[in-house]
């Protein structure tokens, strides 16, 4: 009794790999699930160790535990977690710890935060990345909460997560309320751009160039060598290699192409429309998903639906096509990824957080999904320019986007000639030429709005702030749009 | 006393003329406004009319009016449509009606509707849209809420809206709830994405061919004769040849190009990733407001930033160029209220509304900002095919696209390398290229999500619902993450 450094409820797959990189650190874990056959499954076979320790009841778990108590939740987030929060309460005793560690939004965690406060209890709302795999050998974990809970979680977390290179834990305290659970969005959100905007090279690659999935293989994995060396273009070589069991083909042949989702890229974009935060890129990726689900309508729209006309072929040399389009993952890769920050940074001052840009990009250099080497490039960006207010605008991804950015155009006008959907890669770049535009046609926007609404509008020689309105038909009254609000 | 037959509260630009519509057609008004220095001003101006009567209490207002009571509140949406509510119920008797003209949130005119049921009262939620001078001369009207309010309200709200040229009110009863204001919030949802194309078309041909505005309210006013004839080209046209007074040159280029939103735009994009609707060329719209708002960092990105190199100039002929965009414009705007539709055909499933999309179509046809000849095609195209799944798949708009696709792509295509941003139209083009496709990449993006997080997949070779995981790596172990939820 009172033995166990950490209790665990939920074993799922994310849970149980958690408790045996725990373990494996020398840490007694004492685990529960709900449905309790689960438990004894997992102690008698994969968590078979004098360090894991299986409990048949929540007052069996917390007689386990250390003081303060230290419970890690890694249940389905929503209602499920409220629900053991509240089973769990009564039998804990001031000081202890809850640490959630599912997709929790962050809206939540800083509500649950707070009520714990008032029970005495420490809350910490911590994201998780790096999928079955990270969670064994060393996830990324972005902890936030209450900031008297990081002593005493600190050394745990840091011990099991990710290193990079020089040893650093791609774990260190994101900052209060529902910061932790918010950086992990935005790094789902990132991450949906990735995975989008692979899709689309190779769908192009798949559509424009007479090549097999193993050819492609090949293209990914050399890919890999270069700037774009990530955890997401290695595991598409693997992929795009790997043979179906049963018809001995590419397994990617047969996988049906339906995607899912969890959520938190949803959230990133309503996040993003919340705050007035242009984020088009990760959202277009959401909505990907989204079109990708409507299989069935797809199927019967291809039937009736024509595209252009004769057979789509990449323009040039089928090396020069596929390093085209390499520049050009390469580049809204970066637009992305600077939407994301972008994001991050509003929302930081909407949310009163003093986040810390680069190291937020160092805890994702190791043990996530989006786990790359450029994320140290963003960690240099920010030491360089501490106020950066893009990530365009640092000297080493302008230049990147400056050296891709023929390619780039050239990739996103043979998609649009051929028909091949890149709704990421043209965003991106739209994203790009709006940001560099010191004017945009919004000027039309406004003159519209005053025109049928009586907006009102500002002059760019006169300051900001002074409104003015145009009676556009002579008809109109006097009364300016300003008044609707008294 | 008891002689008005509508009460209406908030003499803003929008609620002064929707009195003066009302009588117009002869119907007694009494008036309120919470600064009451703006009712006399209103009644003794404007207003002034044996019709139109001013109240200084609510109290006043309620004693002015006929039984069942009928009052408007033209209010800021949000908190003052409940303060509002909650000072006015307590002065009312059962079976009277509050009807909300302002943009409220559909969801808080659902739980209004019920918690006016509740003190036996009627709500109706509408949208109006139509502007000032909609306002004024016949906006289109949206109601939704309790259906027993309908027929007390119907007349009167049939006789301000505006009439198609058969007579038809572009007003009907549209379903419970908060249906008239989601149909609403669609509908500003669809003027994002109709304003963001004209923006885009105006700012190419402005960009890539060497004109003055006057040149380009000729181009808008001869599509105006064409199958883009609509408000907000008519208004577009007018807006290019306005002169500033101070200046003397073109008005707008001194206007300046940051572009306000109101939130419904917003809400339509949050709806439509809530409801996982594939509604990108929508959002585009907003984000494209959100990076307009953005001036000084744009300005700084300018300095920093580069384009492609060279001058921009449009292939081909000018004039060529010009029906090009036309085009293009036509063909996104299509994929726009496919969009539109798409959502809206999702979220009657959702709510259980039975929407009768044919009978929107056609309350969006006079009146309103988005009133164009086009809305008479889309009813027709439901009138034809009741069941239809999307707008592209009715043979008009098929053959439409169809015909403006290859001018369509050679614009997103010139847009592309010529660095001018348009993210709604080569959003549009992603959206209808990628729901064409009956097969998309999501195959590599579901073994990506089996990969990292044995989320598991489906097979193109089996039933839906059968699901596979395959242990790519090798080293993880059998657990699924289905078992996540447990």
């Amino acid at each position: 009794m009172n033995q166990a450094d950490m209790g665990l409820i939920g074993l799922a797959v994310m849970g149980e790999n958690l408790v045996l990189n725990m373990a494996r650190h020398d840490y007694t874990v004492a685990v529960y699930n709900r449905t309790t056959a689960r438990v004894d499954q997992f102690v008698s076979g994969r968590g078979a160790s004098s360090r894991i320790i299986g409990t048949h009841t929540l007052q069996e778990l917390v007689d386990q535990l250390k003081r303060p108590r230290r419970i890690m939740l890694m249940v389905r987030a929503g209602t499920a977690v409220d629900t053991v929060i509240d089973s769990l309460t009564p039998l804990l005793d001031e000081g202890d710890i809850i640490i959630d560690g599912g997709n929790s939004h962050y809206a939540d965690t800083a509500r649950r935060t707070t009520a714990l406060a008032n029970l005495g209890l420490l809350y910490v709302g911590t994201g998780v990345s790096g999928g079955e795999e990270g969670a064994l050998h060393g996830p990324s974990i972005m902890p936030g909460g209450n900031p008297q809970a990081w002593p005493h979680v600190r050394e745990i977390l840091q011990a099991i997560a990710a290193k990079v290179d020089d040893g650093t834990p791609c774990c260190d305290w994101v900052g209060e309320g529902g910061a932790g659970h918010y950086v992990k969005m935005i790094h789902n959100g990132i991450e949906y751009g990735d995975m989008q905007m692979i899709g689309e090279a190779y769908w192009l690659l798949r559509n424009l160039l007479e090549c097999s999935p193993a050819d492609l293989s090949q293209v990914f994995a050399d890919w890999n060598q270069g700037e774009l060396n990530s955890y997401l273009i290695q595991i598409t070589a693997d992929i795009l290699k790997t043979s179906d069991a049963q018809t001995g083909g590419p397994l990617i042949d047969v996988i049906l192409d339906t995607a899912g989702q969890k959520g938190t890229g949803k959230w990133t974009g309503i996040e993003a429309l919340q705050l007035g935060a242009p984020a088009p890129t990760l959202t277009e990726a959401v909505f990907a998903r989204c079109l990708s689900a409507l299989k069935e309508e797809r199927e019967a729209a291809a039937a009736v639906l024509a595209g252009p006309s004769g057979r789509a072929t990449a323009p040039g040399s089928p090396a020069a096509f596929v390093e085209d389009v390499r520049q050009a993952l390469y580049a809204a890769k970066i637009c992305s990824y600077a939407q994301g920050f972008q994001l991050l940074r509003m929302a930081a001052a909407e949310n009163g957080w003093s986040l810390d840009f680069g190291g937020i990009a160092l805890l994702w250099r190791g043990g996530c999904i989006i786990r790359a080497q450029f994320l140290g490039r963003i960690k240099a960006a920010y030491d360089d320019t501490p106020g950066l207010a893009n990530l365009l605008l640092a000297p080493y991804f302008r230049d990147a986007i400056q050296a891709a950015q023929p390619a780039w155009r050239r990739v996103v006008a043979t998609a649009a000639a051929s028909g091949v959907p890149v709704p990421a890669f043209s965003s991106a770049l739209a994203y790009y030429d709006g940001y560099r535009s010191a004017r945009l046609p919004a000027n039309l926007l406004q003159a519209q709005r005053d025109y049928f609404g009586a907006h009102q509008y500002e002059r760019v020689d006169r300051p900001r702030g002074e409104f003015f309105h145009t009676n556009w038909t002579g008809r109109g009254g006097s009364t300016a749009s300003t008044s609707y609000n008294q």
